[in-house]
This record gives C-alpha cells, structure tokens and sequence, in this order.
C-alpha cells in the first residue's frame, strides 16, 4: 500500500488491526447498545465485559459481538478471599478485565462513549489510532515542539538531540474527549453548559517526571509492558472515595513508566462522550480525593524507585509501601489501598503465571 | 465587549494591544518588504531593527513603520569593548534589539515569515495571540491534558490539584511555523519536500524540568522577567558554530524560568515561513552543534541553580560560571561563550540600570 500523500513514493505500512493481541475492557450497569455505533471499527476484537453492580442483572451485548462477561461472583469465584482488591458498585471493577485478559494490548471504553467526528466530518476510528500510538516510539526525555515527530509529514525539530531520535517504547495510549469535558464536580457546578468542541490534531509524549490526570473512559496500554501497574484501587461501595481510580492508576503508571523508560502519550483519538455525570453525586464521590489529592500529587512527584526494581510487580510492590509509609498518615484508607496494592498483584500473578523457561 | 458564543454572559475583554509595551525586534540582511503582509497587525508598534553584515548597505523599512535601525557600528559605539558579546554575521545580533529596547514585551520575528491562515482560512495575529499567551498563566507543575486550561471553553480536567489551578506568570511564548518547519540539515537534506501543512489549534506549557528546542523566527518574551537570559551566544563570523544561536537561549531560559517559577508556553501563533535556508551551507554552520549538544543537553538536564539566585542576572552568571567549568572541556569555544555570558550581563545593566528607589 503506498500513501497518496507520500511524494518519495516510500510504501506506507498500513496500521495493523491486532485482532488476536487486543481486547477491548468495557465496565458497565446497563446494556451496551453503544456498541451498535461501534461496530464497524470494534466487532473484530473480543470483548471483556465487567458487569458492575447487582450480578442478577442481564446485561445485553448488541449481535456478532465476541465476548465474555464477568459479573461480582465470577469475579468472587476466580479471585476467592483476593477479590477484596477489586472495587464494587464502581467502575473501578474494569481493572479486573486486565487481569483475565490473555492478550497484549487493552483498550478500555466507557459504555457512554460514541465516536467522534474529526473537523472533515469523518467518523474517527479510536482503536486504530490507539494501536499507531502504541506501536510507535515516545519521546519523554525532550520536547517535540511539532509533536509526534513520528507522524507522516512531521519530524524532530532542529536542536533535537540525534541521540534520543529513536525515542523509547509506548506503554500508554491517553485519548481525549468531545462533547462532555471530563471534569470534577466543583467544574461541572460552576460551567454545566461548556463542551469541548475543539479538536486538537496532535499526539504527544508525556515528559519524563511529569504527572498527569488520566482518565480512564478512552485509553489503550500494552499489557505486558504496564498491566500490573494499570490498578484502578479502592473506589465506590464501602469505599471513602469515587472517581479518583483512573486518577490513581495514572499517577502509578507514570511514575513506574519514569523509571522503567517507558512513555506515556496523550491526544488523539477523541471519542464523543455523551453524558455528563451528576455533579452532586460526583461531589460526594470525589470530595476526599480534591481534599487528598494536594497531599497525593507531591508524593508522586517524590517517588524514587530503587535499582533493584526492574520488573513492573517489583515497582509496583514497592510503590505500596511508600504509600503505606507516606500516605497512611492522610487518611487509614490508604493503609487499606497499599495492601489492595499488594493483594492485586498476588492475584495478577496468579492468573498471569510467568512462562516457564 | 461581550462575546457572542459566552452563552452565561460574562464579558470578555479583548486582547489588549499593549502598542507602548512591546518593541518588535528584527534582524535583517535585506529589505524588510514582509512588512508589507504584516501591515494590519505590526504597523502600530515601534520596530528595533538590527541589520546583520555589511553595515553601509542601506535597508528599506515600508512607509508608515516606525522604527529605529542599528547596524554594527551602532551596536560597537554604544557597546564598546562590550560589543564583542553580540554575533556578526549571524541573526544571534538580534539579542542587542533585546538589551536597547526599554519596554516590558519583545516580540521577535524574522524576514521570512509571513502572515499564516487558519483552518478557516483566517489571516493569523501572531502577535495578539502571543501577547495572549504572555498575559495568561502557565501551568508548569502539572500536566492538562486539554491543553490551555484557560482558553474559552476549556478548563482544568479532573483530578488536576486546584492548588495548582492559578498557574504561574508566563515569561515566554514560542510560536510555530506553516509551511518550511525549522528542521536541522541533516533533516532538511533527507526531506527536502516536506511541509508543515498541520495546524494544531493548541497552545500549551512545557512542563517543570523538560527542555525543549526554542526557535527564534517566531517569538514573544517578557523582558522584564525574562529579558537578561535571552542571550543569543555567539555565533557566526569568527565562530566555530551557528543556527544554535535560539537553541543555546533556550536551554538558559528555561532552567531559569524553572528555577524562578516562571512558565513557557509553546504552540500557537502559526506563521508561514516562505523558504527553507540553504541545507548544505547550515550543515556547515551546525554541525558542531549537532556534536556537542549530545553532551550541552544533559548538562542542562542537571543544572540545579543555588537558592541564593533570585534574580535572572544573578541565575545568568551562575550558569556562565558552570558552563567554563562542565563545558569547556568540551571545547574552547564554551570557555569565551561564558565570558560572554558575563560580558552581556554586564552590557544589559549598563543599558538598564535599576531603578533608583
């Protein structure tokens, strides 16, 4: 296949689609007839449904989809006493589908989720667009002022060192949303009328020893390379804090990504988000997390890991007990989140046996 | 002045012109007919030209600009000795627009860049879109993932610490080019073809602790903050090195705006840059650049500036004292750059002495 576009007539390798390295995690309460919309971009992939809530429930999955569909006693049944780790009442439980899926690499979407158009009017295929952001190098040790220096008809930049031009592996693929702005509670209060309508066509790397909020409504990663580390905590039923679980996997994934070399990006693809949540339901979920996070943001900007660890569960296991150290002091729930920490990475290696030489 | 798409009704204020704020600094060889394209935007404010090379050549300023003109033996009879920190024969002479002018904004451009358009097809402002950004803060110290959380309607996402919401005061405003991108040779050599035809409508801060490759043709600073540190190096004639002029005041500038709390920003304004510069003649200008940048970025990487460097000239000569020890090594070239580093400082205070209490 050779790009129209491309002048010096070098052939253009079209995006593979992974069909059988890919699952698509999807959390839910209700029926998913959102997949309906979808269907031309996501029918090939085999799909990991986490029913959230009441498991009586039936949740309907739209014709011709491949899937398979966990609800709370499945997930109390392959798990036992571990299960604990995993959040109820919350869509928190989506991390449970990392866990059990086989595959390299994950896309997870929230059930409220349509595809976008770009400015021409054309539908945007999210996946594939996750998928070239994954399969191409990161650039977090120095900033691309014309973006993904990858992309056809961009480039590094003259001052860019020759030396970081083959950038590092992606492990983290943070799409973006049109329409309903994922924002907090006090936000959504003070500008319930502001949608996002601008399309930003760009794809960056997130530099190395900065934070961001990632949200977990549009986000692919590679498996291997970042799984263990892609925990969504403590949240909802039982729980003193909602909506920080995504927040809380993001602030774990960039610390460990920092240290392994790996990178992060952000940008396209958009997807269309079609509701706004509750703001006062939001506020009562999030309040402790606003408060917490002040405290939470400069001891994830203080993380140092050791040497000694070079494995994702080894980064992880030690992230837990600084949590324990520093954190505990904020609130007992975070004594209680760094042994989840723990307990999910016994059960992700329980399910994930290394393979034997 | 309401604006029509604020659907709550809180007035907008416009950008202000700040046409007795802010000097337009060009560095020129040849006639300055680019103005001509530039008239509706520039015409109101006062130009400093600095013309480059021969200083008996006569340059044409377009009728109805006002503008003051400093050729080499200008800049060697107000300097004196001192005029041996400023570049001949290179556009780094640009920096001696920076030092004479005395008003708070600079904003620097060169003769080859015209008006560009947006997607619309809109004639670009670059100036009233760097004199936004410069009014507005920047948010260094964490990552949003929807860009400039204080443009119409966008905001800060989910889980950004609202501590962090005010931001901090921007310092710089680097802009981008359509058309020919500011590749190095060996880029320009490899894809002679390639144009920048991407608009990306976004405008965001380069984070706390990364550099970035700063270009000088298309630019906005605040002297009053910034101004001593954007010091353009030598380069050009009777130096072994060029076209590293921007690159070297990059590097300064931000681990001292790092250092002081201040922002850079990066991203819109577009302009058109018309031609792509000789690849062959700036292979030979750059490629020591290329050599030692190699090792001029990590030395950036770990400069850490004492607490007792509180003001930018005293940041300034503390990285001059680093750069004759850490980089002379290097080169004997660093060791006369950082006598010039002092030697412009030194030249700076003597145009702006402070202001008597």
């Amino acid at each position: 296949m050779v790009d129209p576009a491309n002048t010096v007539g070098i052939p253009v390798n079209p995006t593979p689609l992974l069909k059988d390295e890919l699952d698509i995690v999807i959390p839910t309460i209700r029926n998913l007839d959102f997949l309906e919309m979808w269907r031309p971009f996501l029918q090939p992939y085999h799909l990991i449904i986490v029913q959230d809530g009441d498991p009586t429930k039936k949740i309907h999955v739209p014709e011709g989809y491949d899937y398979e569909l966990y609800n709370r006693n499945d997930i109390n049944r392959i798990l036992g006493p571990k299960a604990s780790c995993i959040s109820f009442k919350d869509s928190a439980c989506r991390c449970f589908g990392y866990m059990v899926s086989k595959k390299k690499y994950i896309f997870t979407i929230d059930d409220d989720c349509f595809v976008a158009k770009d400015p021409s009017g054309k539908a945007v295929n999210a996946l594939e667009q996750h998928i070239k952001n994954l399969l191409c190098p990161s650039t977090p040790l120095f900033f691309n002022t014309l973006y993904d220096p990858y992309r056809e008809g961009a480039d590094f930049v003259r001052g860019y060192p020759f030396s970081l031009r083959e950038g590092v592996t992606t492990a983290v693929s943070h799409g973006l949303w049109l329409n309903i702005p994922d924002y907090d509670a006090p936000t959504q209060l003070v500008k319930p009328k502001e949608r996002n309508t601008r399309y930003v066509d760009a794809v960056m790397t997130i530099p190395k020893g900065t934070l961001f909020p990632m949200c977990g409504m549009n986000l692919a990663f590679d498996r291997d390379l970042i799984g263990p580390a892609m925990y969504f905590g403590l949240m909802g039923d039982g729980q003193p804090i909602g909506r920080y679980d995504d927040m809380w996997a993001g602030w774990c994934i960039k610390v460990i990504c920092d240290h392994l070399g790996l990178g992060v990006k952000t940008g396209l693809p958009y997807i269309y988000h079609s509701k706004a949540s509750n703001p006062f339901v939001n506020l009562k979920k999030e309040y402790k997390g606003i408060f917490w996070q002040e405290d939470i943001i400069p001891f994830f900007q203080n993380v140092k890991l050791s040497k000694e660890a070079t494995t994702v569960q080894q980064c992880y296991i030690e992230l837990s007990k600084m949590v324990k150290e520093k954190l505990s002091s904020l609130d007992p729930y975070f004594d209680k989140l760094a042994d989840a920490m723990v307990t999910w990475i016994e059960a992700w290696d329980e399910l994930n046996p290394p393979a034997t030489a």
